[in-house]
C-alpha cells in the first residue's frame, strides 16, 4: 500500500469540505489562528512515513493531551486509578455538570474534561515536579525535545475557563480532588497548551498503535494489556457525544481536541494525525473526520 | 493457538464465579432457568471450533436479537435508518426514557430497547411476513432450520413489559413509530423470544466476524462496509451502561442478552458464545464477561 | 365592591389580547371550538354575583376537573393518598416522564397527569360505580344535573394520548396503580371530558373558597383543613411550569384547563372562573390569565 | 386571640420533637451551636407580641437573608430583575446545577443559591457601598442598629463553599453575573451571615407582612404590589424542594434557613420568626416547622 499516494488522493478528495465548520474562538490565541490549512501525516509500524499539508506546523493540541495523561495516571496508579474515574461513554457533551451531579463526583471517563481535572490532581499529588515530568515524558514519547508548552494560551484559557471552574469546584465538593483548586486548573490548561506537528503526534501514538513495543519513556511504564485498554477507552469515549459517529465512519480509536487536531492509531498497524481548524458543531474538525473517514474506506482497514 | 484447550482452562478459571450474581426473574420462563449452567463455543475464520460445558443447550438470546434486527434493517433501510435512530453510546440503562424525552422521540443508538423497538415497527412496514422473514434469516445466518420463537416467553414478557409499552407509547407520540403499538411491541418481544445455543449463535455471528465473506441471507444483503459498522456500533453500544467496561475488559464487539448470553467477534478471526444465567447488577452475565475477558488476555487478541 | 363594573371593565382591558395564543388543537373536537370566545364568572360568599361574555358557555374543562378528582380522593383515602402521589411543585411540564422515572413511579403533585392518572386508579378501586359516582360528585358541587362527560372528546382523546398512555404504562411499571391500564386511561380521560360553563365552575370552587361552609356533596365529605389544604396544593402546583407565575400575577389558588378554561378562589372571599380558547405556550390561556391578574390588581384582593 | 397562650401550648407540644434532626455542621461555626435551643416570637399588625424560649437569642439567618436581598433588588431594578431570575419553584435541592445547565445559566428562582449569587451580583453592580447599604437596609427593616454580619461564619463558609462557587462559575460562563466571581462570592456569603433574633426577625418581616404600611427603609422603596409578588414567590419558592409540604402543612409564605431559623407571614395579619437548629433531611428545621403547623391549625389562620 502507498500510502503517500493515498494521503494525496484523500488530500484532493477533502477540498470540497474546507470552509466547512468554525474554528474555536473563545480565547483570542486560538482565533488569531489561520483557519484554513490542513496536515495530515501517517507512521506505520513497518517504519513506513507519509505526510500532506502543513503536516509539520504545530498546533495547539488541546484535550488529545488527555492521552497522554491517561498514559501517566495509569502508569502511576494502576486500576485504582478507576476508583476517581469512570470508563463509560457520556452520553452528553464534554463539558456537562448534569451527570458529575447525579454521579456525585465521578466522572464519566478520563477524556471528558471533569475526567481531565481529576487526572491532573492527581499528577499533582504524585509528581515531584509535575509541569516538568509531564513535559519530559511527552518529548520522550514523542521524540523530539523542542515540543514545549504554550503558557499564554493556558494563561487565556484560565482567565475564561467558567466552566472548567465550575466542574473543578463540584469536584472538591465532592473530595474528587485533593489539591488547591486553582493549581489544578492551571496544570490541566497547561497539558492542553502543548503545541505538537501531526508528524509528531503521529509518532507520539506509535506507542499506542504498537503495543508490542516496550512502553517505557521517561519512566512512564506500561504494560501491553494496559496500552491495549487506553485505546479501548479512546474506542468508546474519545469523541464526546460524537463517539458512536467516530466509530461507525472511521473505525479507529482516536481523539480529537478543539484546536483541530485528531491522533488516530490501527493497532500494530499505524498511527495517524491530521489537524485542520475549523470545528463540526460537536467541537471536532471538519476535514480531520473527513480524512480519516477515506484513510480507511480507501486502505479498507479499520479494527472491525 | 489451541482453542479447545484454552476454553478448558477458561472453564476452570471461571468456577470461583459461578453463584455470582443472580438470573432474570420478571418472567416465570426466565425465572425457571437453572441458573448453574455455563456454555461457550467459538468459531475461527479458518474453520476451527472448540467448546466447553452447556455449549449446545438452546436459551432465550433476548437482547442479542437486536443485532440480527439491525442487519435486517440496515439491509433493508440503508443509512437512511439513522434518521430514526442515533448510533451514539447512551450512557444511561437499557430501558431509560429520560434521553427519549428530551431527544423527543429519537432512540440514543438500535441496541436500547427503543431503538429495537423502532426497529420492529420499521420490519412490519417493510416485510411482507415479517415473523416468518425474521425467523429465516435468523435460520439462514446460524445455518439451521431448526432454530425458532418461544412465543410462551414473547407472551408472558408482553403481559409485564410496561416499561416497553411506555417507551412505545412515547416513541409514537413523537410519531417515530408508524404501526400499531401493540402488533409493534409484539413483534418485538417475539424477536427477542428466539432460543439458540452457544454453538448457533456462535456461527450466526461469524457473518460478522469476516466482512469479506459474502453477507447474503435468505435475501439480507449487506455491504462490507455495512458488517464493519455494526460491529463498531456493537463496540460502542453493545452492553448498554457497561460498553465502556466491557470494551476495557474485553476489548471486542458483543452484545448481551438478560438470557445470559453473549455473543462476540473478532473480526476476520473469530466468533464466540458464551451463557450463563446469573447476572450482574447491569443485566449481563457475570461469568460470561469473566470467560470473555479470559479469552482475550490468554490469547493476547483483542481488536485493541 | 361592584364586581358586574369590574369585570365589565376587565372585558374591555383585554380585548387587545383578543388574537394572541393559539386554541389546543391536538384533537378535532378542541380544534373546532370557535377560538375567539370569552367568558367570565365570579361568586363571592355574600352571595354577590357577576358575569361578561360567554359565561353559560360550556367547555371542556379538561384538567380542572383534577382538582374535583383530588377532593374526591381526599376524601375517600384522606392522607394515606399521599403514599402514592408527592405535593411538590414540578418545575417540569405537566406531561413529563423524567421526574417519574428519576423518582421510580411516585408523581410529583396530583395535578399533572401522572398524578391524575394515579387518582383514577384509586376512584376505580374504591368507587363501586366510578363513572356515576363522579358524575354525582360534579353536579352537586356545582347544583346543576345537566353537567355531564363528552364521551366524543374522552375517546377521540384516548385515542392519540400516546404520552399519557406512555405514563400509564410507567407508573403500572412501578406498581403505584393497580387497575388496569386501559380502564384507567379511559376512566382518566372522560373525568377530563366534563363540560361546564364559567358559571358553573365558579359555583362548583365556591366549595373551596368557604371552608367554613360544610363540605359535604353526594357523600363526599371533606374537613375545613382538607379543603385549605387543597387550595395550598392549588396555589404551588396547579399550573404546572407557570405556577409560579400565576402566583406572582394574580396571587390566587387556581387550576387551569387545556380547553381554555380557568377556576381560582379568594378563601373567604369568591371563587372566580374565566374561560378563553387560545394558550399561551404553558398550555394557559392569554385572555383568561390577563383577566384575573386585572381583577386582583382592581380589586387590590389577592390571598398576598 | 390569646397569642401568648398559644405559643406556650405549642411549645409544650412540639417537645417530644426535640432531639429529631440534625444541625448543619458542614462549617464549625454552625457546628457549635448547641442544637437543642428553640426560640419562637410573633407580632401582629394590631400591635400584639408574643415569644416563647430563646426568642431574643441571636443564630445565623443564612437563606432568610435572600429574602432582603430579594427586597433590595426588586426595589433597585423593578421587574427587570426577572430577565435574570426567575420565578418557578425549582422542583430540585437548592443546590443543584442540574436545572442551571439545562436552562443556560438563568436560576429559576430568587432563592435557591444560584437565584441568590445572582442578586448578590447585581447588588454589588448597583449599590456604591453593598456592604453598609444591605447592613444598612436590614438595621432599619428590623428596627435595630445593632444587627450585624459574622465574618467569621463568612468567611468559613467561603473556604469550603466548592458548590456555590461551581453555581457562580456556571453563571459567569452564562454570563448571568457580571462582577468578579470571587467578589459575588464573598458577598452572597456576609448577607448568610446576618445574625438575628427571633423576635428581630419577626419585626423585621413585618414590612413584608403589612403590604399597606409604607416599604421604605434606608431608601429602599418597595410599592404594595411588589411586597404582595414577594410573599407570591415565597409561598411558591421559600422551601426548596419542600415548598409544596409546606403550603400544605402551614399554609403561609415563608423561608428557612440552613441556621435552623424559619420567618413566615399572614398577609395583614402577623409576622412569626422561630428557630431549632436540628434540621431535617431538606434543611428546615424540625421543631420550627411543627412549630408554625401547629399555630395555623390552632388559629384556625392560613392565607387558604
Amino acid at each position: 500500500m502507498d500510502y503517500q499516494e493515498i494521503l494525496e488522493d484523500i488530500y484532493q478528495a477533502i477540498q470540497p469540505y474546507a470552509k466547512e465548520g468554525k474554528q474555536a474562538d473563545y480565547i483570542p490565541e486560538l482565533a488569531k489562528v489561520n483557519p484554513d490549512q490542513f496536515g495530515m501525516c501517517i507512521n506505520t509500524i513497518y517504519g513506513e512515513t507519509a505526510s500532506v499539508g502543513a503536516a509539520d506546523t504545530r498546533f495547539s493540541i488541546q484535550s488529545i493531551s488527555k492521552v497522554l495523561s491517561l498514559a501517566m495516571c495509569l502508569s502511576i496508579k494502576g486500576d485504582s486509578l478507576w476508583e476517581r474515574i469512570g470508563k463509560e461513554p457520556s452520553g452528553t457533551a464534554f463539558n456537562s455538570l448534569v451527570q458529575l451531579e447525579i454521579e456525585k463526583g465521578i466522572p464519566r471517563n478520563p477524556f471528558i474534561n471533569a475526567g481531565a481535572i481529576v487526572m491532573a490532581d492527581l499528577l499533582l499529588t504524585h509528581l515531584e515536579n509535575p509541569e516538568d515530568d509531564f513535559l519530559r515524558f511527552v518529548r520522550a514519547v514523542a521524540g523530539n525535545d523542542t515540543i514545549d508548552y504554550n503558557r499564554d494560551v493556558a494563561a487565556s484559557e484560565r482567565s475564561c475557563g467558567y466552566l472548567n471552574a465550575a466542574i473543578a469546584n463540584m469536584l472538591k465538593y465532592h473530595k474528587t480532588i485533593d489539591n488547591d483548586i486553582e493549581r489544578v486548573l492551571q496544570f490541566y490548561f497547561l497539558m492542553c497548551s502543548i503545541e505538537m506537528s501531526c508528524r509528531e503526534l503521529s509518532l507520539a501514538f506509535m506507542a499506542f498503535a504498537n503495543h508490542r513495543r516496550k512502553f517505557d519513556y521517561a519512566g512512564i511504564i506500561l504494560t501491553p494489556s494496559q496500552v491495549k485498554r487506553i485505546n479501548a477507552i479512546l474506542q468508546t469515549c474519545g469523541f464526546y457525544d460524537e463517539a458512536g459517529e467516530f466509530a461507525y465512519l472511521v473505525g479507529l480509536p482516536g481523539k480529537s481536541g478543539v484546536g483541530g487536531g485528531i491522533a488516530a492509531i490501527y493497532p500494530l498497524q499505524y498511527a495517524v494525525a491530521v489537524w485542520s481548524p475549523r470545528l463540526n458543531s460537536k467541537g471536532n474538525s471538519v476535514m480531520g473526520i473527513k480524512a480519516l473517514e477515506l484513510l480507511t474506506s480507501q486502505t479498507k482497514e479499520s479494527i472491525f
